[in-house]
């Protein structure tokens, strides 16, 4: 290694990195904060963690611009899955947990009140210039146990709660990057407080509490091209008081208490993704959320298939929407929904499902929007993967149900509603908003 | 190299990586095998190919988790012109051959009759958990030649046969990744069975028999990114029994019997891609495909201007659509359809070309799509790229063309056709559809 | 470095890397020519820059196909914030320069009159075949300075101006990449003649004079997922003579003369963008632009809220378009549109701004775009991010400003509008366009 700011973590004489990769990493930052001391010539540099189990205890703390730590794996497998194997079985596996260039959490976060202390990754820096171009890419942190949270959840590796976090950031900043990378079995898996020019994308994120938090306020960023799926009790995407998001290209799978949920956000996009859910409220625009573009969403509705989960839900029912809407100006347009519906557990029972929802505000434009809304399959499996590709493949002729396409709430007035159901299928009050049916088809 | 999971394959000290890179792979999984041997600590490793030519005689058997295979360029440049070149003017050309990180997969499947025994990369396991987390990223797999297969092709080099495959999964596998490869020259590019939460992003994949096939089963999964475009008589994307798919933001060019195929797929998603393609039947939707969006893509049916292709063809008619759908509840919202025609050469002669032809099912929702019919200009090239720019490119105002915009069969029926074609450019029976014209634009 | 075709820039025994990385990248090239030699067995190189600041005194030459040129940081950060800070301020910063791989482009344009000249990187290669598969990947170039460009402003680091481009393809090229990029104070980014497949990808172009220019001709590339903005008087994405160009997932910012211009280009696509701007002519497809799809954008036009740029704009009125259209049988579907008006600031005084004009041409097709138009919330700040993260966020219920949603010039015949804006809001001769307005929502 004849270049200075390239470092690799297994070849740094300070700490051993098997056992506390944090401790390595911090003693690798010092060093590059002593040889860069000026104003002028900080390059940063890049932290290479080759595949391996890494165990950290320490947590990282970064406050220097321009400083990539990179992987050489992503290093997901389904920890949820193996948690529900009973352990007789274990030996018979190939593996039992995840892999690549892997951070193991070893933090102890019941022992603090802090959130942030429960982060593998900490990054903050005060005064100015933001700290900037942070690149996070292509290794694995893996929070190893989720633990009894008092709920009576008989497994406790299926609370989805353990106090850590994969990586936070607590402090403004600029143009970083969260790429290629795997995160599983964190109570949180990105947290970052006021974002400008973000990016994450193309990262496997699941298994977490919750996967991406946007805190504090934000703009001109993207969420794009990741595979993702949070716990039943937690956000997959959360956003709040962001302009110019761009929440495109994803697939999200559930569970996720929402897959997408955004709290006065305004000017911002999510359009183009895929989206499965088990619960209502798959996408809320909330908090006077404005201006923002709903479109070309892929957004399936069905039953929760797998037996260690099927007792779980997010509170909400079947009248609050798998897109509910508070705020204004908001363009929904040319959405495809998939409601699948399993008539006999409808909340409130009989209830009739409402698939778009305008909560509150004025002058949504809802337009060209298509909704199937099918009686379920039944059957339900041990096996996460195959009882979900058996739902999902059920090809046979499928029982049509009557559901609301648009609710438009009396909170909610001056909307335009356009070829997003039929007379029938849309409740609003027509003399505070404009309508026009799609129109019908002549009975069989 | 003192760290153990970070293996660069000329370094390596059994066999040699020029003469038979697989040889070499398989000594240092086999390598990995022995030192994670446990259930317990199995990171994988990274395997680095930097760029040279590396023939392949030993095909690469992958049966371990976490593994990356990487290299440094995707190396593709196009077999297809230099071998359509005189060979006496070889001498004058800067290169031969695609470069790059590259594999020359010298295996002779003319032996044996599976077609797995012709890749170069042969992933499976069996048992539990499913093999997870295998990446190839940024390297070359070049099949080298296409063969005669006794189809009275003069160029055998033209005919997209040779029975082999870059990458062939064959078991059931989780999280997988495939980045910024190049494959050429392949009958096969990319083979995958059973996938759940792949990724194939950015990558290019181009004169190859076939390039993409997710084959078996699968679920939520991505095909991002992507240049591609397979040979005239094989498929660009193909995707049977999946559910939870994602396609979008590719660039897919000819020629391709087709460019996205889909069999037995649901609740998927084939949004804001650019297609093109020298036949009917660019996208197909098949085999009771039901609840898919497709949106704000871009499909663009030419004729086929290079002179050494222009005899192909893959058998279809003008009358069969460029987008062509059998199945139940599909959403068709928002896009953009450029047909371009020889009313000359239309099949049968004298029709009037179809472009979207929803042939059987029923419920599908099509509005909002705006096609473009114009008379073809005349001329053809003997360089594929400047005949193909300068078909693109003619910007003289072209005469319109009569099509039908939208043909629903008897066979489909309860479909909503809105805003897809004047009364006059859509032919189906609005006794069992419902219908809502585009408005005429008033006479000239 | 016992391969031979990957080099460090730092290990290589000519030139001193830290002083002229030019003189060094030259020197590998040449010896990767030297060795490969004949016309078979041409792989190419990987060229590798650590972390580090690289001065750039000779222009780098690529003539060889398969050249990967790779760093470990794009290392932007604002260099604009950081020249607009008081100079007595400058020793509080915690650093003055981005970082990274960073090359400092100390070339001096002022001395030639060749715009190549002043390019970082000069790729050119005659004879056959293309030039292909070049990479550049995770470096920053950084053109340092802005120079006084005569035009009276008081900073001359805010001209945008200073001769250097960062990449410049001169001659017709196959299969390029360049992905995750940093670009920061060039006056042009990347500028590329006559592409074919290119891949501009996930990169971080900003406080250049222009972004991307695709010059020439070209095909069937794509420019995705970028974060860009270019200077006030500059191309952010320029095309021209383009078929089969996929724009798309970019989240553009300002300033930028315009986001998106494309001139002479032909069925392609301009979707799934977030675009903000602070002038008009944000889309500009001009030239006999056709067949083009533009769908599913958010578009947000609104007044510069920093003070060193407030007197900047890019000449055009409010009467021009945030999206203007010079061309035939374009589809324009699904956008939305915010316009945030300073009445007192309207130019001409008291006009009715126009959001989607149609400028000349015919056949365009315009479908369920959604305007939302509002009165400016006052105030303007120091800070170029807490300004527009403020004017972002105002959330408070914005009083509605009248617009013209659609205009539809003489010059323009033949087109179709639909639910684009109400009977008030259009404005077009009926007599030779279609039109259907959106249903009006009744009186509050």
């Amino acid at each position: 290694m004849t270049n200075k700011n390239y470092y690799d973590v297994t070849e740094w004489p300070v700490g051993n990195p098997y056992e506390d990769i944090g401790e390595v990493i911090n003693s690798i930052i010092n060093d590059i904060k002593q040889r860069q001391s000026g104003s002028d010539g900080k390059p940063g540099a890049v932290i290479y963690l080759p595949p391996a189990d890494y165990h950290l205890r320490t947590q990282v703390l970064i406050d220097i611009s321009f400083l990539k730590i990179q992987g050489s794996g992503h290093g997901f497998t389904s920890s949820s899955i193996r948690f529900n194997v009973p352990e007789n079985e274990w030996a018979n596996l190939h593996e039992l947990w995840p892999g690549g260039s892997r951070i193991l959490v070893d933090l102890d976060p019941s022992t603090t009140d802090e959130e942030s202390d429960g982060a593998a990754f900490y990054v903050a820096r005060e005064g100015n210039p933001r700290i900037s171009s942070v690149e996070f890419s292509n290794f694995n942190i893996d929070g190893l146990h989720f633990v009894d949270d008092g709920s009576g959840e008989k497994n406790p590796e299926n609370t989805y709660v353990n106090g850590k976090t994969g990586i936070y950031v607590a402090s403004a900043q600029d143009s970083f990057r969260i790429t290629e990378m795997g995160f599983v079995y964190l109570e949180h898996g990105v947290t970052i407080y006021n974002a400008d020019a973000l990016t994450i994308h193309d990262n496997f994120i699941a298994e977490c509490g919750n996967c991406i938090e946007l805190r504090g306020w934000g703009q001109a960023s993207k969420v794009t091209e990741n595979l993702m799926g949070a716990g039943f009790n937690g956000y997959t995407i959360f956003a709040e008081n962001f302009g110019g998001l761009l929440v495109t290209t994803n697939n999200i799978f559930p569970r996720g208490a929402s897959s997408i949920s955004l709290s006065g956000v305004t000017k911002s996009s999510v359009t183009n993704n895929r989206l499965h859910a088990f619960y209502p409220g798959m996408v809320i625009l909330d908090e006077n959320c404005s201006e923002i573009l709903v479109s070309s969403n892929h957004m399936l509705h069905d039953q929760e298939p797998w037996a260690p989960m099927q007792h779980r839900d997010n509170g909400l029912d079947d009248l609050y929407g798998l897109l509910s809407i508070s705020g204004n100006d908001n363009s929904i347009i040319g959405n495809h929904f998939s409601e699948t519906i399993d008539q006999e557990a409808l909340k409130p029972a009989g209830a009739t499902p409402v698939i778009i929802r305008l909560a509150a505000g004025h002058g949504n434009y809802v337009a060209n929007n298509n909704v199937v809304a099918t009686e379920i399959q039944s059957g339900s499996g041990d096996s996460a993967f195959s009882a979900q590709v058996d739902a999902l493949l059920a090809t046979e002729e499928l029982k049509k149900v009557a559901v609301t396409t648009v609710l438009v709430e009396k909170s909610s007035t001056q909307n335009t509603i356009l070829d997003s159901g039929t007379n029938e299928q849309i409740v609003m009050d027509k003399t505070v908003n404009a309508f026009r049916a799609t129109p019908v088809v002549p009975a069989k």
